[in-house]
């Protein structure tokens, strides 16, 4: 099954618009594994376990991963999603962006060698860049547009012919690479009117939306702004929150955290 | 000593410009080791050996190894440049770009694990995903510009305020980012035009200018468009054309591809 196929039956099956996303941090988890780079494989592997029935997707964000030289234990978290959780969609966070070949590769590292069913990227470097991604047919391409810190503005509103630097990203998206494969957008929850823009530009596709719950995004804004058609369309992020919900019992702080957050958007 | 000390030495020791790119194809490795993907390192380290008293750096492309599995390889590889030719800055082509928190793991990843002196990033989420970088004292961080693919105009070049993004981008770099840390800009060596623009904008910031070579940037056109106040300011990188130079000894002929190269550019 194609990406947008796994999602929409995801989608169908729970009705949640929930993404729990893997930033496992050993400096923030519980006391009794703090500071074990060893242990981040389990750590997550937990937090899918305890929250999978409220989630629409799962995201592990590789630079957790690369800092400390835990690839191996990204390999095992990815694994598990698949053979424990096939119905869920498994979306890496990498943000690659680079030319022809070598985005050819980074598309090679994040569906084959992960397994991931998408992948976050850059446009900066324009089409060419973001083809070797969309060649992998069936699997999902998210594009940066309107990202969720306090500086995205500073290039992605700069205005020319009319339209900010992320509406013709959108544009593109909306015209050219939806042509090409699965393509989706990457727009911040702290800016819904801002989303609600990009929406009006894309019709009915996916938007992953970070910056729920530690970043501040208000999640009924989200969903009231960036829904598509059928009421659906959004695949909201929530990290920290969840992740760090309790010290004390941290996979039964995350169920009942990814419980809440599914409901809350709504 | 910190990466632009490193560098400048390093150009009044040798005249050098180029840089050897190190992208590891096992497709093309000489047949000898051809699809070899274990011996990446080995193949890498030849060529570093053979080509060291020609340039004035070293820039391995993280992808090549990621696709692979090869982070072990990598390692070994940035151990050795660093190890026996300390003299030579050790620049990480990643590229990444994300948000605070996130883009500080991805510091850490090129700095700490790999040991790299400077590191590409892109701008597209603005400062506050410059600036992680910018905080490791003593370290280059090269900001994307303006690319040398053939799609790379597609939103650098988009105009606002009578000016093209990419020269928002390098505005911003010499008038705030260079304020708080080593930063450089890449451009691509095949719109010698912009690259002269940039150059006037930037001051001597130090320019990465891939595209010679395979890519065809005009060596001659890059250091007459790109070079500084006092000639130098410009690291030309070459890759293939070095790395794949010969089957039958290829780090002899890596040797020679890269005397020639350094030598064009004058």
């Amino acid at each position: 099954m194609s990406f947008l196929s796994t999602l929409n039956a995801r989608w169908a099956a729970t009705g949640s618009l929930l993404c729990v996303g893997l930033d496992p941090d050993p400096d923030k988890f519980p006391s009794a594994l703090r500071n074990d780079v060893g242990s981040i494989a389990r750590f997550c592997i937990d937090i899918v376990d305890a929250t999978a029935e409220f989630v629409c997707a799962f995201k592990p964000q590789i630079a957790y991963f690369a800092a400390v030289g835990a690839e191996k234990q990204l390999e095992e978290l990815c694994q598990h999603i698949r053979a424990n959780h096939p119905t869920i969609p498994l979306i890496l966070d990498a943000k690659r962006g680079d030319i022809g070949d070598t985005a050819a590769l980074y598309a090679r590292e994040a569906f084959d060698r992960y397994g991931a069913h998408a992948v976050t990227v850059s446009p900066y470097l324009g089409t060419d860049s973001i083809e070797p991604f969309l060649a992998h047919a069936g699997k999902g391409v998210f594009v940066l547009c309107r990202t969720s810190n306090v500086g995205s503005g500073e290039f992605q509103s700069q205005v020319s012919n009319g339209m900010p630097l992320y509406q013709h990203v959108a544009t593109r998206a909306a015209t050219d690479w939806a042509t090409k494969g699965e393509v989706g957008l990457v727009v911040g929850a702290t800016y819904p009117e801002e989303l609600k823009l990009v929406r009006e530009i894309v019709g009915d596709m996916t938007l992953l939306v970070p910056g729920v719950g530690a970043q501040g995004g208000d999640p009924h804004a989200v969903v009231t702004h960036g829904s598509n058609s059928v009421g659906r369309g959004l695949i909201v992020n929530s990290s920290r929150a969840i992740l760090y919900a309790s010290d004390t019992d941290y996979a039964s702080g995350a169920h009942d955290a990814a419980r809440a957050t599914a409901a809350s958007l709504v």
